[in-house]
């Protein structure tokens, strides 16, 4: 098993929310996640289609889970997330994350949230602040 | 009761995401929403704080409050957060939105997060489109 | 000449700061632009590397060209930037904006500037309102 | 003068690009900075209106100046910029730089940028990594 399994299994282990949210990761390399949820009714505002905070949600586990692989720690500084299609209860969310840059101690990633049908749902873009703290995994 | 209340109370009846984050709409005025929680075990990520979608969550649900209590359904379209001090289990976390500028079809609001102490923990900034279907509320 | 360029050529024919940047529009289709500059001394901020609001002023007229490309008149409704790396005088930039998503009303786009070497400087997204306003352009 | 003066003025004298934008520093303070420019015709788009780059680049330049003031080096990793009023040639714009949060590391800013007339032109959020450089002026 890779680095970047190793540390986002350890990550996912913890992460409640994530668990909470049904997430599956697919894909783990240094710098790039593939994770993937379905929409319950829980997670549904008042126009009962998915929260906002859901597809963020999805967005950001996948941007830790890649900002982390490279095997510093690294904490989310800022990020945006434009929702550009409605996410109904049942549909089955894929995020990927991509690294569009990285340097010593800031990185970018960019999210793409596709839904069943392979339709854009949801633009999220993020900044770490890398840590000088490595996760510490046995290789 | 205002027209900003009924609009947000009839968001928040359906509303089960916003429900499960357990908020609790504190003030509601035209434009203007402040909205509490607490933060739950089941809310936290791998490094056992408040994960990013849980603080995304609370300020996208105040400022869908704010921003639909002009009477007019406003869709998000592009938000953005900053995530500037950790949130523990147990904290008690205040949102407020404010509208930043209003036009015909593009609003623009600044989320405020802090803890039960005073303390920032989030900055979130959101932009809607403001469609032509009003809320139909009796006045 | 294709409508995406006509409609580039007359928007740049009065686009005074474009023109006191420099810009050079390489490539133009629908929903797509390559536009390059080079940096030049009066450019530079403080630090004697590019100003911040030169890259986001290439991107933001990259991002403009692509966006009214599809006929109908667009307005900027907000953008983010990420300066990744600097930039030098003599530096040549080519920023390459692409639809990422279009609906009725709002689109977004990703533009990526990167220098001569093909290093990546700046990464910028942007939304557009779509206006219902048509550009007359004899086809 | 006091060491944030100082600092900015160092920066602004060697700031060639926020000369030729004409930009007057009226207030400075620790982490502060109000900053006002007035628009010329060499600086509108297409649409004979201030550009995009014009507004971003006053309030980079109100940014730099109120991050840099706490005497350490800071630089730009990620901003953002609504522009929600148009701007004529004529129009003096004035940006104000609040810190909205400062830790070790990140520090995040919000400018807000009006007319002549005191309507809001465009909100700008940035975020800055702290560098471990201090600016050497004597005080």
């Amino acid at each position: 098993m890779s680095k970047a399994w190793k540390i986002a299994e350890a990550m996912y282990a913890n992460d409640s929310y994530s668990q909470w949210l049904g997430i599956d990761i697919l894909e783990m390399e240094t710098g790039y996640c593939v994770a993937k949820m379905t929409v319950r009714e829980e997670m549904t505002n008042g126009f009962k289609i998915a929260h906002g905070g859901i597809t963020y949600g999805l967005s950001d586990s996948a941007f830790a889970f890649a900002s982390n692989s490279q095997g510093r720690k690294a904490v989310s500084v800022e990020t945006s997330i434009s929702h550009i299609a409605k996410v109904d209860i049942g549909d089955v969310l894929t995020a990927t994350a991509k690294e569009e840059s990285l340097s010593n101690k800031i990185a970018v990633y960019n999210i793409t949230v596709v839904n069943q049908n392979g339709e854009k749902v949801a633009l999220f873009k993020g900044t770490v602040y890398r840590t000088s703290k490595d996760w510490e995994i046995a290789e």
